[in-house]
């Protein structure tokens, strides 16, 4: 069984018994399973720039009970109702800017704060830190159903022969389970067969370490590669389709997703294998009207020459490390979302299915 | 400076100060230079099969040495000259079995082999030794040529731009300078300068270890990246052209090498970005008409569960790990060799070009 990435444990700050953000450690799997609790925002500012809590549907779900720490902070600090809030919108645009690439964070955080902003000016810090608690309460539970959703819509239209997928988008990336990765699931559950191959995405092995764990806890026969064996394994005609997640989609269907996502695109098309993004309609940005705009996180140096935490290269060694990079739409077969699955995918096809402006 | 990847030190096997063949532990690089001494076979099948020496010239190299070594065994056993013989012979299949891949291999030690072949029957094991020994010395001296003037032979037509390569081609791989990284070295020599990409080359870093180690060691900057970030790197613009080794090319241009290969030449064409390929004649099987009856290497699940000797899988998962690919000839914009560059890559150039015919 796989557990929740997160929890909120407990009741709510200023309560007898006031709980916390509980996050699974996800840099610390397979080896050991290990929950960090988050009593203040620092902690889980850190976390999530960390990656110990990851996956975009996931950081904004944090994210959004991070304006419930937030709230406690200034309970314990015994602030007044306009300082309360100051602190908790400062707060606010600290989480929101923890990860730059995926979107449901910074939508997930202006959620709450929109919520918290229509609430009276004199609303003390007790009663912030209940309507955050029960905002973030909804929007995870949101996510349950939406991942159930795209896992549905998904097995619908999965074709015969092997999976690939890259990096994690299973239960330890969301708040429920998955978004490609429950597609996977949920076929399996309605009885289907198939092999199930996961990329182990360097730099930081999500897909050995986080995707055949969750597959392995499942049931479900997994086996792994390395990034740069995709290319033999697709031509070796056992891959019926590529699935993938999204950090952020812009209005003409660009995905921005885990490094190593655009070469696996190309590579798909250039065997004629079917290539699906999976995700909720909170990872698309409709203000962006292509992926160019996409901001992609460099990260360390580290993460490339000590994989982990071993040195591979010399010291005196450089590294490119682009967390993310862009695949474009016209190398996607479909997006699946909670509302159906858009394809062919363009800018008609995205904005007729998902909800919202380009000024949301 | 870089030191050889190999050396005969001593004296021939039955002299006085009887040497052995030297390799460098290349499992154990960057960390740690250290030296293996093999006095017998077994040891040096064992590093060539754990990869302690490895790249295709440099195995043909250790193979040829490989005779030497046992004839010395027949020395210490005491054999006359029919068993003698009989046991360099049977080692000698042993030698060029270790790995399937490489065409060097089984070239270096059958041309040892051919050479022991047309000595008398009642040839003494210590000259058989000696013969061998000079024979290998004269396959390695022509390595060293022919690395050089594979690198002459590539720096003349290499692009302007920033360099991507993969795995290890150097003077680690090779009994010279290397075939693909001889090209940037000879080139950065000549007063050239550009950025030097290396992809990490998973399931055994062979770039980051090795081919940053040398670069460093030369003062060349080098850049290294995880595998999968290739297609960013190719979209960003920064690269000029690919630069690859080989491990057997086959007679219509069709090339194996290290996993990955296939995929960063389907990458490259997509970027429209020039794909080299440099390798000495050793390289070329004209016996095989086309890659796909080149034999490829499946190795343990542990090079991919178990980076650097960390777990980072869940002990049940399984793990698809073929160590070569074969890049087809048209993805192939020139093979390097050390009789100049084959371009465009077909049946009829690759002839022109390489001694020899479909019969060696």
């Amino acid at each position: 069984m796989i557990p929740a990435s997160l929890r909120w444990q407990g009741a709510a700050p200023g309560r007898p018994d006031a709980g916390a953000l509980e996050l699974i450690d996800q840099t610390l799997l397979p080896a050991r399973l290990e929950w960090i609790a988050c009593r203040d925002v620092d902690t889980l500012v850190e976390a999530i720039r960390s990656l110990r809590v990851r996956g975009a549907p996931a950081i904004g779900i944090a994210g959004a009970y991070g304006l419930a720490v937030a709230a406690g902070e200034a309970i314990r600090d015994g602030l007044a109702a306009d300082a309360a809030r100051a602190h908790v919108l400062a707060r606010a645009e600290l989480l929101a800017c923890a990860r730059p690439t995926a979107v449901n964070l910074r939508w997930a955080v202006e959620r709450v704060v929109g919520l918290l902003a229509a609430l009276p000016d004199d609303t003390p810090a007790t009663a912030l830190a209940e309507a955050a608690l029960a905002e973030a309460r909804s929007i995870h539970a949101e996510d349950q159903r939406l991942c159930a959703a795209i896992g549905r819509h998904g097995a619908a239209i999965l074709p015969a022969g092997g999976i690939l997928t890259h990096c994690n988008t299973g239960a330890l990336a969301t708040g429920g389970d998955g978004t490609a990765l429950a597609v996977i699931t949920t076929a399996w559950e309605q009885g289907r067969r198939f092999d199930v191959y996961a990329d182990e995405t360097r730099p930081l092995f999500q897909g050995a370490r986080l995707t055949a764990w969750e597959l392995v806890e499942r049931g479900i026969p997994v086996t792994v590669l390395v990034d740069s064996a995709a290319a033999q394994l697709l031509r070796s005609g056992r891959i019926g389709c590529c699935i993938v997640g999204a950090d952020r989609i812009t209005a003409n269907g660009d995905t921005a997703n885990k490094i190593g996502t655009y070469g696996l695109a190309l590579l798909a098309e250039a065997h004629g294998v079917p290539f699906y993004v999976a995700a909720p309609s909170s990872t698309f940005d409709l203000s962006l009207a292509g992926g160019d705009a996409i901001p992609i996180e460099e990260r360390s140096a580290a993460e490339v020459l000590r994989p982990l935490g071993v040195q591979a290269a010399p010291a005196q060694a450089r590294a490119y490390n682009p967390a993310f990079d862009v695949t474009p739409a016209r190398l996607i077969s479909g997006i699946i979302t909670e509302h159906g699955v858009i394809r062919p995918v363009s800018r008609t096809t995205v904005l007729e299915m998902v909800p919202g402006t380009e000024s949301r």
